[in-house]
C-alpha cells in the first residue's frame, strides 16, 4: 500500500500527467470582460498590462540596476515586466548569499573598513555601467556609498561585488559613481565639506581646512578592479558638491560636477541660526564645476602631481595654474547634471528654480580660451560667466531635478519634484512637448541606456521618492514607487506602479538584456571574489581534514544530497576553517551551508568555493545542513561539528539504528530495479523525441547521466556488500542507489514536461 | 532669467499641467493586437494579464507573508499583483530599516543571542498568523530559525519584529511555527537530535543522550508577546522531527508533528559509511507524533511538571505515562501533515512515497481509547497502527509533499517535487482531480488562507524551489520561482511567475487584505520595539544636549528639511547616545539618519524615537544627514558630529561664508510674496472642489497648513532681524519662511493633481 510502487506510476507519469497538462476547452471560468468588470480595469490598464505582463519564461527587453539606498545593496530587476530579479549585497552583509559571511566574501568588505573599523552598512546612491565608446559594455556596475565614502565593484558575469575603495579624503559623498566614456575612470564627488585631513578641525576653520573634493578613480576594465594608486583627487571648494556627468564626443576629456550650498553656510539651528536649509539655499546660483581629466592624467603621469594616502592629490592651485578647473554660476541648489549623446550640451537643473539650464560646451570652450573670466571664487578658480556659455533655458515647472535622453534627437525627460511629474521637452529648440503626473515626488528617473551616446527611448523609469497611497498598506514606512511610463508614442503614458521592498533606491541604470551574458556555474574550484582558482578547491574523493597546530582545515564537498565530511570533530579552543567545493554543474543546484550558533552561512554556487573560519570555543554538539532546498532528499544533507573538550578521548563506536537483513537489501534492490524501468520509460520518451534541439532539456539529461553514474557506483558498493554478506551496509548502499535513481527521475521528468511544453516533436 | 519666477508659474501651474495630464485622442501608438503580436502574447496571456495587472493605486486582494529563508527576513507580497511590498528585517539586521542599528532593535536581536554570541542572521521557515478560533486575525506573524532554533513576532500593526525567543534545548528546528486555533500556543519541533544539554556528547550516545522535542511557546496575545516562563517542552525520540500543524474542531486540544530518519542513523561518507540521505530513507516508514497539548498544559498548570532552562520540560516517561504521547507510522520521509479544515482528518505526505496518507482523528481516538498499540518505540512511546487509523491514501505522483485546501468541501491540493506538479484532490473520496506543471521542483503550496477553518480558494501560490530557466539570467545564483496558480475554476490555471529576489522562501501564508488595518503613523516619542512612550523621546523646541560624565545624550528631532541639533560637539572617548524623535504627523514623511564611520543608520517613521550609542573614539568630522529623500530640501538637512581631543579649547566662532544686505532681504521678501500668491492660487483650486470627500486630501490640506504655520514663524524672525537692522538674520529667516512655502506648495500641488485625477467637483 505504501512506499513508492513504481510500476503503477509508470502510466500515473506517462499518462495522466501529460493528459492533464494538456490544455482543455474551458480555460478559464470567466471571459477577458467578466475579469475586467470584477477588478475594475479600463481599455486603457488592459494595454498596460499587455505591455507589461510577462508569460512564464518570458524575458525582458532591459535590465535595470538600481541602487538599493541605505539597504547598501543593489537592486536588479527587469523591464517591462518590473519584476525584481535579485538584491546584491555590495556594503551591508547579506546571509541568503553568504556575503560578509564566507571568508571569500569578508575579505571584499574588509576593504571597505573606515580607520580599522568595519562599516556594515552603505547608504547607495547612484550605479554607473561600464562603458566603451561611451556605450554600455554590460561588463561591469560600480555603486558609490554616500555615507562612509566607498565606490564598490560589481562583475556582471556572476553580480557579484569584487571590490571596495574607501576615498581617503572625503567624509561624505553623494556624487558617485559615473564614469568617463571608455570607464577609463570612475567619477566621485564630495558632499558636505569636511577636512581632507582625519583629525578635528573646528567649524570656525570652515572656509579654510574643510574641503570638497572630486576623484577621478582610475579602472583596469580588463582586471576588472579599480587601481588606487593611478587614481586622482581634485581639491575643491567647500561647496556641497553633488552629481556628475562625464563629457563624451566634443567634450570628451572634460568632466562637469555641481554643487550646492555655495553660501558656505554652517547652520547652528540648536542655538537659534537658521538651519543649513535656509543658509545653503540662499543664492540665486551655485557653481557647475569643469574639470579637465585628460590633461590632469598627463601631468599625472608626467609626475607633476604629488601623491598623499596612496593616490594622487590635485590642489586647487594646481588645478588653476594649469588650466584644470573652471567654475560656471548654475540656478540654485542643482541637482543633476547630465550631458546630452552627443556630447554638446550639458544640461543642470536647480531644483529651487523652475527652469532647466542647457549649457554649450562650445561655448564654454571659447570662454576658457579666451580667458573671459567673470571673476574668481574665494580660493581663486575662475569663474565663467552663464551668459557666456549657456545655449538656452526652458521652464519646466517645480522642483526639476534629472534629465535623461530619448533615442529621437533633442528629447529629454526632466524630473519635477515638487509638482510630481516628468516634462518631456526639446533641449535644442528650448520647448516642452508633454507632462505627466507621477506618484509622488519623483527623484532621478531614467531611460533606457539613457546616458550613453546612444539611448533607446522606449521606456522611462520615475523613481518616487514616496508612494502614500499607492499600495496596500505595510505600516508607517512605506516601500518606494519605480513608476514605468511608455515613452514610445508622442504623449507619456503611465504602465505599472512597482512597488521597491527594501531600501529608497536614488538612482538606476537599465541595460538591453541581450548585452548581459551571465555565466550560470563557476569552473570548478572557483574563488568568485578573486576571479582565481582556490587554494581551498576539492575534488570528490579528495575531501580531507587537516590538523595544523590548534587549526584544523576542512577541505570538504557538495552534492546531491550530502556533504562531505558528514562528521568534523574538532577540540574546544581550536581555530576551524571550512572549505566547501560545490562539484554540482546543473543550473541553479545551489547548495547552502549553515551551521547552529557559528555564524557560519555560506552559499555555494556550482563550482564555487567557500570558507568559513570561526573558532570553536565552546565544547558541544553542533548540526549542520544544506540550507538549499536542492533535491528530493535535501533535509537528509546534514552532519555534526562535535566539539569535545581538551584532553577527551574517544571510546565508543557511532551508535547504530535501525538495523537491515538479507530480506530489506532484496526489497531494496526489486525497488531499484521497478524504478528503473520507470527511468527507462521517461529516457525513451526523451530520446524519441527530438531533444537535442532543446539546450535545457540537453544539459538536464547530462546532470540525469552523471546521477545515474553515481547510481552506478553505490550500486557497485552495495553488492559488493552483499558479496561479503554485510547486509547491513549492502542495504543501506542500495538505498543510496536508489536515490540516485530518483535524482535522475527528477531531471527526466522535468526534461520531459519541458519537452511537452515546447512542442517537441517525435523523431523517426 | 533665472530663479523661480512665480508669478508666470502660476499660468504653468494651473493650466499646462492640467491640460498635458488629461488624457488625449491617441493614447497609444500601437493597439492591443499589435501590442500582443509583438510580444508574442496569446488570448490566455491576456487573460492571465488581466488577472493579475493592477493598476497605479490599486489594491490588492489578499497579502502574502512569505519566510525569506536564509536572508533571515520576512518578505510581504500582494495577489493578484505579485508585486513584493516589504522585507522585514527578523533576524538579520537590515540598515534600511536601521533594524539592528537603533539601541531598541538591537535590544530585540539582543534577545536572540546563543550561548553570549549575537547570531547575525536566520534561516527562516514557516510563518504564521496568529489565530482566533481557527481564523487568522490578523494580528500577528511568527516566523522560526532552522539554524539557530529561535522563534519572532512581528507585529501586523507596523510590520516590525518585537520579540524573538530562543529554544533552550534545540540545536536545530525545522518544524516551526504553527500555532493552536487561539493562538494559545506556537509550535517549534526540531530538526536533527542532539543532547539538550550544552555539552560535548560523543555520537556514540546518540540513541540515549540525543533528542528530537517539540515545544509549546505560550503566547499573550493581549501583549502580544510570548511568555517563555509558561511554555513546555516535549522531550522526544531522536528522530528528525519535521513540520506541525495543530488540531482543530473535534481535534482541538492535539497537535500533529511528524518526522523522518526514525531509522536513527549516523552518517559519516567521510569514513566509507553510507551517507544519511541512504541512512536516513531506508525504512519505509517514519513516525507521526501526536500530542495532547491541552493535557499537557492542565498538567503544568496543576504544578505536575517540573522547570528546566526557565520554562516547563515533559520528560518522554512522563508524557507516556499521562497519556500526552503517540507515534503513527506515516510513509517513508514526510514532509508536511495538514489538519483538513473541519479538524476530522490529518493528510501527511511521505516524500518517497507516491500517496498521501489520509488520517481519521476519530480513529486515532478510538485506537488510543481502546490502547489498541501495534507496539513501542524504543523509548517505549506506544505506536498506533497506520491500518487502524487511516481514513484513506490517494496514489499521486512523485515526491508528494505538502497539502493546502480549497474553500470547496474536501478539495485539496498537494505539491509533487519530483514531479514538479500540482495535484488537485477530493480528501473525502479519494481521487485525484487535475494536475499542473509548475517550473520547478515545488516545496511548499499555499492557497488563500488555506490552512485556516476557512479557507478562501480562489489562488495558489506555488513556491518553487528552482527556476532554472524562467527568468532573464543573473548569474550562477538564481531567484527562487514563486507560480501563481488560478484555482476558482475545474481546472488549475497558471496566472503569473514571480521572481523571489532575496532569500529562498520555504512556505508563506496569505491574508484577506482587509483584515490588516496598519498604522501610518506612531504616536510622537514612541519606542516601537517596546510599544511604549520612549523615556528618549523630544518635543520641538525641546531638544538638548545633555552630558553625564563621559556619556553624552543627545534630545533631538527631525522634521522637513532639518535635524535638530545640527552640530553636536563631544570629546574624544566619549559615549554619545543620540536620541531622535520624528516629529511629522504626514504619511510618508519618513526620516533617516546617517553619520560617517560610526555605523549610525537609522531609520525614524512618523512619530517615531530611535536612539544610536556608540563610542566617539578618534577626534575628528563626522557630518551626519537624512537619508531618506524627505522633500525639496533633503540634501540641506545634515549636520556635523565634531569630536576634539581631550583638554581641546574652543576660540573661534562658526565661520561665516555668504554675506546678505538690505537689497537681499527684499528680493527674498519679495520672491515670497509672489510665491504666497501661487500658494493661494492652489488653495483657491483645492477648496473650490469637494476636497473634504477625499481623505488623502485632507490629509495633506492638514499638512500643508502645519508647513504654513511654520512659515507664519520664520517670517516674523525674519521681521524680528529686519527691524534690527541684522539683515544677514532677516535674509536667512526670510530664506526659511520660503523654503516652508516650497513645502506648503509641495503638498498643495500633491492635493491639486489627486482632485484632478479623482474627479473631483466644484463646489457651489
Amino acid at each position: 500500500m505504501i512506499k513508492m510502487n513504481m510500476k503503477k506510476t509508470v502510466s500515473l507519469l506517462l499518462g495522466l500527467g501529460m493528459g492533464l497538462s494538456a490544455a482543455s476547452a474551458a480555460w478559464s471560468a470567466e471571459t477577458l470582460e467578466q475579469v475586467m468588470k470584477r477588478r475594475g480595469l479600463t481599455q486603457k490598464d488592459l494595454l498596460a498590462a499587455a505591455k507589461t505582463y510577462t508569460p512564464t519564461g518570458g524575458r525582458d527587453e532591459y535590465i535595470v540596476i538600481s541602487s538599493g539606498g541605505q539597504s547598501g545593496q543593489l537592486i536588479v530587476y527587469g523591464i517591462p515586466s518590473m519584476r525584481i530579479l535579485k538584491y546584491i549585497g555590495v556594503f551591508t552583509p547579506e546571509p541568503w548569499q553568504g556575503y560578509g559571511f564566507d571568508d571569500e566574501s569578508k575579505a571584499v568588505l574588509a576593504e571597505g573598513r573606515i580607520n580599522g573599523k568595519d562599516i556594515r552598512y552603505g547608504d547607495t546612491h547612484h550605479p554607473a555601467f561600464s562603458e566603451e565608446n561611451g556605450d554600455y559594455d554590460g561588463r561591469y556596475v560600480f555603486i558609490n556609498d554616500k555615507a562612509n565614502p566607498r565606490i564598490a565593484v560589481v562583475d556582471l558575469k556572476d553580480f557579484e561585488t569584487k571590490q571596495i575603495v574607501v576615498n581617503p579624503f572625503f567624509k561624505s559623498e553623494h556624487g558617485g559613481a559615473f564614469v568617463t566614456p571608455n570607464t577609463e575612470y570612475i567619477m566621485e564627488a564630495t558632499q558636505y565639506a569636511a577636512p581632507f585631513s582625519d583629525d578635528f578641525v573646528p567649524l570656525s576653520e570652515f572656509n579654510d581646512k574643510y574641503r570638497g573634493g572630486l576623484t577621478y578613480w582610475k579602472f583596469d576594465k580588463k582586471e576588472g578592479r579599480i587601481k588606487k594608486e593611478d587614481s586622482f583627487v581634485f581639491e575643491l571648494g567647500p561647496y556641497s558638491q553633488d552629481l556628475s556627468d562625464a563629457g563624451k564626443g566634443p567634450s570628451y576629456g572634460w568632466g562637469f560636477t555641481n554643487s550646492f550650498c555655495s553660501e558656505r553656510y554652517v547652520g547652528g539651528i540648536e542655538k537659534g541660526r537658521p538651519p543649513f536649509e535656509a543658509g545653503c539655499s540662499q543664492k540665486d546660483t551655485d557653481f557647475l564645476h569643469v574639470t579637465n581629466w585628460k590633461k590632469a592624467e598627463e601631468l599625472v603621469k608626467a609626475g607633476k602631481v604629488k601623491k598623499a594616502k596612496g593616490m594622487y592629490l590635485i590642489p586647487m592651485k594646481q588645478a588653476i595654474a594649469e588650466g584644470l578647473l573652471y567654475l560656471i554660476p548654475e540656478p540654485k541648489s542643482p541637482h543633476g547634471v547630465d550631458v546630452v549623446p552627443d556630447g554638446s550640451k550639458i544640461i543642470v537643473s536647480g531644483k529651487l528654480d523652475t527652469h532647466v539650464s542647457v549649457y554649450s560646451f562650445k561655448k564654454i570652450m571659447d570662454a576658457i580660451k579666451n580667458k573671459k573670466f567673470a571673476g574668481k571664487d574665494p580660493y581663486g578658480v575662475p569663474i565663467l560667466s552663464m551668459k557666456d556659455t549657456l545655449h538656452t533655458q526652458v521652464q519646466l515647472g517645480l522642483g526639476p531635478l534629472h534629465t535623461q535622453m530619448d533615442a529621437k534627437p533633442c528629447i529629454a525627460y526632466t524630473s519635477l519634484y515638487v509638482d510630481s511629474q516628468v516634462a518631456k521637452w526639446d533641449y535644442c529648440k528650448g520647448k516642452v512637448l508633454d507632462k505627466i503626473n507621477i506618484h509622488y515626488n519623483i527623484g532621478h528617473l531614467m531611460t533606457m541606456e539613457g546616458d550613453t551616446v546612444h539611448p533607446d527611448g522606449k521606456y522611462l523609469v520615475s523613481l518616487n521618492k514616496l508612494a502614500i497611497d499607492r499600495f496596500n498598506p505595510v505600516g508607517p514606512l512605506h516601500p518606494q514607487n519605480h513608476q514605468l511610463i511608455d515613452i514610445s508614442g508622442d504623449k507619456m503614458q503611465l504602465l505599472y506602479d512597482m512597488p521597491i521592498p527594501l531600501g529608497e533606491p536614488h538612482y538606476a541604470v537599465a541595460i538591453k538584456a541581450d548585452k548581459l551574458k551571465p555565466e550560470i556555474r563557476y569552473k570548478s574550484g572557483w574563488n568568485s571574489r578573486t576571479d582565481s582558482k582556490s587554494k581551498w578547491r576539492t575534488r570528490a574523493g579528495r575531501e580531507k581534514i587537516v590538523r595544523n597546530g590548534n587549526h584544523v582545515d576542512v577541505y570538504g564537498t557538495l552534492i546531491r544530497s550530502h556533504i562531505t565530511p558528514e562528521i568534523i570533530e574538532v577540540t574546544a579552543g581550536d581555530e576551524v576553517s571550512i572549505h566547501l567545493t560545490n562539484l554540482e554543474r546543473a543550473e541553479d543546484e545551489t547548495h547552502g551551508f549553515a551551521m547552529y550558533n557559528q555564524n557560519v552561512n555560506l552559499s555555494v554556487e556550482p563550482g564555487k568555493t567557500v570558507s568559513a573560519t570561526f573558532k570553536a570555543e565552546k565544547p558541544g554538539v553542533y548540526p549542520y545542513y544544506c540550507t538549499e532546498f536542492c533535491s528530493a532528499l535535501h533535509l537528509e544533507m546534514q552532519g555534526y561539528l562535535l566539539v569535545a573538550p581538551k584532553g577527551y578521548k574517544a571510546t565508543g563506536a557511532v551508535a547504530e539504528g535501525q538495523k537491515y537483513t538479507k530480506a530489506d537489501y532484496e526489497k531494496q534492490v526489486k525497488t531499484n530495479l521497478e524504478t528503473q524501468a520507470v527511468i527507462d520509460s521517461v529516457v525513451a520518451f526523451i530520446t524519441s523525441h527530438n531533444y537535442k534541439d532543446f539546450p535545457p532539456v540537453v544539459a538536464l539529461v547530462e546532470d540525469a547521466t552523471d546521477q545515474l553514474g553515481f547510481a552506478e557506483e553505490a550500486k557497485k558498493k552495495s553488492e559488493e556488500f552483499a558479496a561479503k554478506g554485510d547486509y547491513q551496509n549492502a542495504t543501506l548502499w542500495a538505498g543510496q542507489w536508489w536515490q540516485y535513481q530518483v535524482k535522475t527521475a527528477d531531471l527526466g521528468l522535468r526534461a520531459k514536461t519541458y519537452l511537452e511544453e515546447h512542442g517537441a516533436k517525435k523523431v523517426k
